[in-house]
């Protein structure tokens, strides 16, 4: 019949059941849902069909390449609407399709005790269940025996009470023929380890790790600085571009037009004479001292992120090996990338719209590849909002196919639409606009948004709060409150956040008017004293440490915002997810002192099922104990002393 | 690169643009929107690509069986949120479809004039922008001769300024290769008659429209009613099954298991030796006597609805012409209806599993067809939630391919997403809860779930105030406010209501605790004084008057509930499609006097971009006017008298 409906007029396949409204799916299984390893993945579905019959409802779900779907049973919740879980064990791409056919035996057993219990006359109806026998199709020897053995009881005596066997059942509901067999659309979801949710970053340029001023720094000197960041707490090392740099067109210091001789050029203008994005820049040193520079990361317990810029100077060896990989002008000079009218005369895009471009789109994998092999596991993409769609959904499934341990990381500041649509494409997580939102109500509605279904389910933010390209107004007074209210604010909002080096410090020097840093690194060689005076360094350690022993931090969309009347402080709730550790967060938006009421008494917490209200606090730095008293508790921020203040939940 | 994509790792095909959160669209295009013929429908898109390109975006749209898809230009609002609209002139299923593409000649062209203003060279983007022209492939002779004119232009003297001029703009934005062109999935929209959304039903039962106690009613007794009913201001009269009716095990009355010899049966055990479901009950009279019926009604003004039941009587001819479209039982006897443990034994079920059930599904489709050949185009279909949904999507279709002003209204009172579901299948209406509906706040929350998105898309409610099989508990007091206040919800709250016969008498003896009428003319012949005392014939024709004279009242969808502190007074505002009839209602729910503040001040009306507040009301019925000042306006309601106020807003 289902011939007869498509030749009607164009239908869809119709089907027996109707399955909808399918949980979590992003825009209807277009792209994947993705969650951590090890964590339940709870499935929702709307599942009925016609009349009264009794529906069996199951959830398949395979990794991908696997040929045997899972199957869990699904339970009936209220309103036609059912669920189930399941468990990934493995990384990487999954699916999961929900099932629904008719229970006929079901429905006749239901049926004939209905009627029995009645007093209705039920032979004919005994009959008809061993009918039912008859047609069954038993893959399994053990459930065939038992189909034959309760036929056989039945005839024998005709007393019907074998056919109402939990056996029988059980046996029939594998056997039988699965009347009106409805299967859902197939639903992608990636599985990520948990660094893919649960991270801080630290963010350095290898050049300036150097210890004496105008050196070139090197891998060496980054290794030199490993202990102290990692003490500090952090779970990524975050490199800006370690590759050759070109020297045609090279930028001076503060993005001149002109460099002088001893000027090392932009980071981002990739590729020379000494290699393109699978090489290191000579003066940083070798490709085996950044081995060694990950493994020592790798030592001290953290992993090494590396920025990928698709991007070339125009001495990349690609633009002599693959010309025709990049576009020329009509006099036959090099199309340099611009924005017009702006020109960037030390850079070249490669042409995702060559015939060639297949080819490119194999070399840019292979580049990525290139660094898997050397260790690296996270990929900071540059700009990706200006690559094509297609190529970026390829390229990642590509890699995680091969290494599902791999985290892309996109660092799209655009428009909204397209900063999401890049995260339902693969990237595990993405950049936002938590560097400039300063104001309570715009914090909030943005965390709203951030942890509203689907974002939470395919947008993993990491909250920077400065990176080489921003150094937001608000940061410019150096204020060490606003430093500490703004890591904090990030630290705990997000489960993923970073700093750019010199954040520590307070460095706040703009250009005049604008949003950048003055005499920045990405065009020079810095040398910081790393101990410099009125650092935040411990602050920041603190935040990590509460990180770290807080699993209600470690993920970013178990948040609720608690009202505090002082529109100068934010106050949120964090539960971990199995709902077993619970902190309140408040923090100071201003620098003068704040008296709040954080109303946090009528808050349930813990894991479902037992949840009570929270009775008391536990201050997370110092360890001190206070009840939650009349619903809720007073505090005191001196925002010039600490403007956080992170109380651990008991109920 | 489609193919390697698709290859790599069974990704969905890549495409250049991300088109998402199509409005409107019910399940993502799965199932049709519903539209009434000649409005215009908005449709809206986000459409987002990588980069800083120029981006056209069309909306094509078609009747279903159409070849050529008619285009509209769609405009950037906001936010890569796009818009266009169209309006279908035509009945029937619809398509349409968004696409987008790169305009590039149109971002080269932005870009020059951003470089030449900023008083960069721009020699050679000129260049570039004739080469451009080269590349067009001109279907139009018209927009050919425009690019080689321009071109010529160009090369003679050098001057870039032809190439900017609009002109060449439109005709390459014609000619162009539409790179990265992206066409999303193809959304079904069914346009329907006015009267699919708006009419007041009169459902009539016929065997009781005589005047002799006693004797069957007929056909010209219907027809001497229509007078009455057209100048009640009814759209559509509604008749119960009139097809023959069987007599093996034939229900008497009240539903008794045995018939007494002068019992007519039960309207729904339809079938005999006189015909099926294509024939009329002899005692009606004969088929003519029914097609003079319909003349009869259009002549005054209405449609006729029929009521579809697929069920038979044992005596239905299909049980001899094809008994294999029917259950047999182990012992060779019938199956009838059932729902265990309760037994229906003047009703067999044809069975929708059966080997021959395409035949079976043929001859239903060739029942409706029968009576659209007599004149029927509403068909009200009995239970539709009891046969399989690819039965309905497949028989709605069939019968509105042919038949596109053909209307199916869904009777089901089951489950919410069953009654949804059956509503996605095509229904073209449905019957709803409102009919036990009675606390305000029900109300609100019931009428603000229909007319949410994406429900008010699919589903059409039709608001009854009683069924044959439906009196519900707060008519059973018979008190003439809540008769009237109920009819008054009804036929303001929803576009689409009806009574059943017998209401406008305030007919209200119920089975002892039950919602069910006693004595019900389903099982037998009545005869009533259609003057009787006491009825409300005027208040019903006043209301039909305003809904007629109200545009506001027509629709369903643009309502607004008003705060008004009574409990027991609801008030809301209704909004013609066109924006240019506004109406305020109030209606009390209890039958005590209201004397409330109704704040209609605030509300602002008129046709979108020149909406303004409500400055006076006109009283519907009585025509004084009233200033609203203060923000509102006071009224006095004495449910005695009149529980309902309407009151058109002036601007």
């Amino acid at each position: 019949m289902n011939k007869r409906i498509q030749a009607g007029s164009g239908l869809a396949a119709a089907a027996a059941f109707h399955i909808e409204a399918v949980y979590p799916s992003v825009d209807d299984g277009r792209f994947p849902v993705k969650r951590i390893v090890g964590e339940p993945v709870e499935v929702w579905a709307d599942i009925f069909r016609n009349g009264h019959e009794v529906t069996v409802a199951q959830l398949l779900w395979k990794r991908d390449g696997e040929t045997e779907w899972r199957r869990e049973p699904m339970r009936h919740d209220v309103n036609d609407r059912w669920t189930a879980s399941f468990t990934p064990r493995d990384l990487g791409r999954h699916h999961y399709v929900v099932e629904a056919w008719t229970d006929e035996f079901g429905t006749w057993r239901r049926d004939f005790e209905r009627k029995r219990d009645a007093g209705v006359d039920v032979s004919l109806d005994a009959l008809e269940g061993a009918s039912l026998l008859t047609k069954a199709d038993a893959a399994k020897r053990e459930a065939a025996a038992v189909i034959v053995q309760k036929c056989e009881d039945f005839l024998q005596n005709g007393d019907a009470e074998p056919l109402l066997s939990p056996e029988l059942a059980d046996a029939m509901a594998e056997s039988q023929h699965r009347l009106g067999l409805t299967v859902s659309r197939s639903y992608p979801l990636v599985i990520d380890r948990p660094v893919a949710r649960n991270g801080a970053w630290y963010e350095m340029i290898p050049r300036s790790q150097g210890t004496t001023p105008g050196q070139h720094g090197t891998f060496n000197d980054c290794i030199a600085r490993i202990p102290e960041i990692a003490a500090l707490g952090f779970d990524v090392v975050y490199l800006t571009p370690i590759h050759p740099i070109g020297t045609t067109n090279r930028k001076g210091r503060n993005n001149a037009l002109v460099a002088a001789p001893d000027d090392p050029g932009s980071l981002y203008a990739i590729g020379s004479a000494d290699g393109g994005h699978d090489a290191v820049h000579p003066e940083l040193g070798t490709l085996d001292d950044f081995r060694n520079f990950v493994t020592v990361c790798k030592q001290h317990g953290m992993e090494v992120a590396l920025d990928i810029a698709v991007q070339c100077s125009p001495d990349h060896p690609w633009l002599r090996e693959h010309p025709e990989w990049f576009r020329k002008r009509p006099d036959g000079s090099m199309r340099f990338a611009e924005n017009p009218p702006k020109k960037y005369e030390d850079i070249v895009n490669p042409d995702f719209d060559a015939p060639s471009a297949p080819a490119l789109w194999d070399s840019l994998r292979d580049v990525i590849l290139f660094w898997v092999a050397q260790g690296v596991r996270i990929f900071r993409i540059d700009n990706p909002h200006t690559k094509p769609f297609p190529f970026w959904e390829w390229l990642i499934a590509e890699v995680q196919a091969r290494h599902p341990d791999t985290i892309f990381l996109a660092e799209a500041f655009t428009r909204p639409k397209l900063m999401k649509g890049l995260a339902k494409l693969g990237f595990t997580q993405s950049y936002t606009y938590f560097t400039w939102r300063t104001y309570k109500s715009e914090i909030e509605d943005y965390l709203r948004e951030l942890t509203g279904y689907p974002e939470r389910d395919y947008y993993r933010p990491n909250f920077f709060v400065n990176t080489p390209d921003i150094l937001p107004y608000h940061l410019q007074g150096g204020e060490p409150w606003m430093f500490k209210s703004r890591v904090a604010l990030a630290a705990t909002l997000s489960s993923t956040y970073g700093i750019y080096n010199g954040f520590e410090l307070l460095e706040h020097e703009p250009i005049p008017g604008k949003e950048e840093y003055i005499n920045s690194e990405k065009y020079e060689i810095k040398v910081r004293d790393w101990n410099k005076p009125g650092h935040i360094k411990d602050y920041i350690r603190q935040l990590n440490e509460a990180r770290r022993s807080n699993p209600a931090l470690q993920q970013t969309e178990k948040l609720h915002f608690v009202a505090i009347e002082d529109p100068n402080v934010i106050g949120f709730l964090k539960e971990s997810v199995d709902g077993s550790n619970v902190v309140a967060v408040a923090i100071a938006l201003s620098a003068d002192s704040h008296d709040v009421w954080f109303p946090i008494g009528d808050a349930e917490i813990g894991p479902s099922g037992s949840r009570r209200k929270i009775v008391a606090v536990e201050n997370v730095t110092t360890g001190e104990r206070y009840a939650v008293e009349w619903g809720g508790i007073r505090l005191w921020i001196d925002p010039h002393r600490d403007p956080a203040i992170l109380l651990r939940c008991l109920a």
